[in-house]
C-alpha cells in the first residue's frame, strides 16, 4: 500500500473492553476517522453545507487479525478507487506502530447522497482525490 | 425515591473498558437512555418534528461509588424537578440490582431549546409529566 | 429466519450521529448485545470466570439498506451456525419494527478463545445451543 | 489557565448526535483523552502493568456552554491540582480552535487505585507531575 493515506491512532480507555483489547466496533470508528482525513474535514463540511452531499456506507467487510491494547499507537492505512461513478471502495488497515503488525483489514464501500437520500456521481475533483491521494 | 421512573440496562461488553468496569462516561449515556423513557421516546420524537424542540444538558453532576462488570443488571432511577420555567433537574442513581449497591449517583440539569438555540418555556403538560412521573 | 433469536433495540441520541440516522459502527454494537442474549449474558459470565473462555470476532460483513433514526425500534434478529468446531457463523439482520424494513444485514464469524488467546474446540452443549436456539 | 496542558480534538461524525452537536457524554471522553496525554499514556501502561495502580475518576461536575459541530477543533486545557495525597483535582475546558468560544468547562476528582481497588496516596513523582506540568 504504498501510496496510501496514513493516520494515527491512540489507544484510549475508552476503546478497549473488559477483555482487554479494544472493542472490535471501534475499528469502524477508527477507519472512518482516518477517510475524513483522507478527504479533509473541511471539504467534507463543505460539501455538506453548500451542496447537501454526505458518504454514506454501503458496504464494509472486516478481518480481525490480532487485538490492540490500552496505550498503543495504531497507523491507519487507507488506499481509495473509484469502482463507478457512483461507488468508492476504501481498502484500509490498522497496523500496530511498534512491529508493523496487522490488527484489522477491511474493505469500506461508500455513496455519496444528496439531501434527498439519492446517490449522485461523484464530481471529477472528488475522483480525482481519491485516486491521487499521496501520503501526508 | 418513592416515585421514580425506573429503566433496566444490562450492561454489555462495548460499556466496559480494560480495566474491567464500565467505563465512567457511559453512565451520562445509561441516565440519558433511562430520561427518554422518563417522557417517552415517541414525545420527544413528537416534541421535535411538531415544535422543534429539544433537550439539552446543561449542568451534570455525578458521583462515581462502584464500579458495574459486564453481565450484571442495573436500575436507573430518575426523579424530576422543575427549578423554574425553563429549568429542570433529574436527579438520577445507578444502581445494581443484584444487591441494590449504589453505583453512580447524578444530579442532571436541563433547557428545552427551540431551533435557534433559544431556551423556551416548558409547556404546562410536560411540567405536569416532570412532577407526576409514577413507576411504570 | 424462521427460528431466528428476536432482540429488540431502542434507538437513543447516543446511537445517531449528525446526518440524522443511526452511526454505521453501531450496527455491529446492535449486533452484539443480540448475541448476548443469544447465549445469555450469565452463560457468557460463567465460561469467562470459570473457564477463562471468552468470544472474539474474526470476521464481519456488513450491507447497509436504509437507516434508523431517533426514537424507532429495530428488531434484531440472529441464526447461528457452526461452521466448523471452532468457527460460528451469526447470521444477522436489523429491522424496522413500524414496518418490517431491512436496515442492515450482517455475517459475523466468531472463535472461541483461552486465556492464551489460543483458539478452543465448542463445548457440546454450546454446539447445541447455537443450532436449537429457538424465539425467546 | 497559564500553565495548563493542552491537547487537540478533532470533530468526528461519531462524536455527534442527530441534534447536530457533539453528544454531551462524549466530552467526559475528550477530558479523559486530555488527562491521559497529561500524564503520558507511556506512563499510565507502566504504573498499571508494574504496580497494579490505575486511576478512577470519583466526582465530575460539568457545565456546558454551547455545542461544538462536525469537522471543527477544539482545543483541551487541563489543570491539575493535588487536594489530598489520596485526591486530584482536574479544572478542564473544551474551547473551539477558530474563535477560543467555551464550550464546556468541568472539574474532574480521581483516585489511585490499587489492584485490590484500595485508594493509593500518590507517589512523589506522580504529584510533582500534577503540579509542574508545562504546555507541551
Amino acid at each position: 500500500m504504498d501510496r496510501a493515506h496514513l493516520h494515527c491512532i491512540q489507544v484510549y480507555y475508552e476503546d478497549t473492553d473488559h477483555s482487554g483489547v479494544v472493542y472490535h466496533a471501534n475499528y469502524l470508528k477508527f477507519f472512518e476517522r482516518a477517510r475524513e482525513h483522507f478527504f479533509g474535514p473541511e471539504n467534507l463540511v463543505a460539501m455538506q453545507n453548500e451542496a447537501g452531499l454526505g458518504f454514506v456506507v454501503y458496504q464494509a467487510r472486516l478481518s480481525y487479525h490480532r487485538g490492540a491494547v490500552f496505550g498503543e499507537r495504531l497507523r491507519i492505512e487507507t488506499l481509495g478507487r473509484c469502482e463507478s461513478e457512483y461507488r468508492v471502495l476504501f481498502q484500509q488497515r490498522a497496523i500496530r506502530e511498534k512491529d508493523d503488525g496487522l490488527l484489522v483489514s477491511a474493505e469500506i464501500e461508500m455513496v455519496l447522497l444528496n439531501k434527498k437520500q439519492q446517490p449522485v456521481a461523484f464530481p471529477p475533483d472528488l475522483v480525482q482525490k481519491i485516486h491521487g491521494a499521496l501520503q501526508t
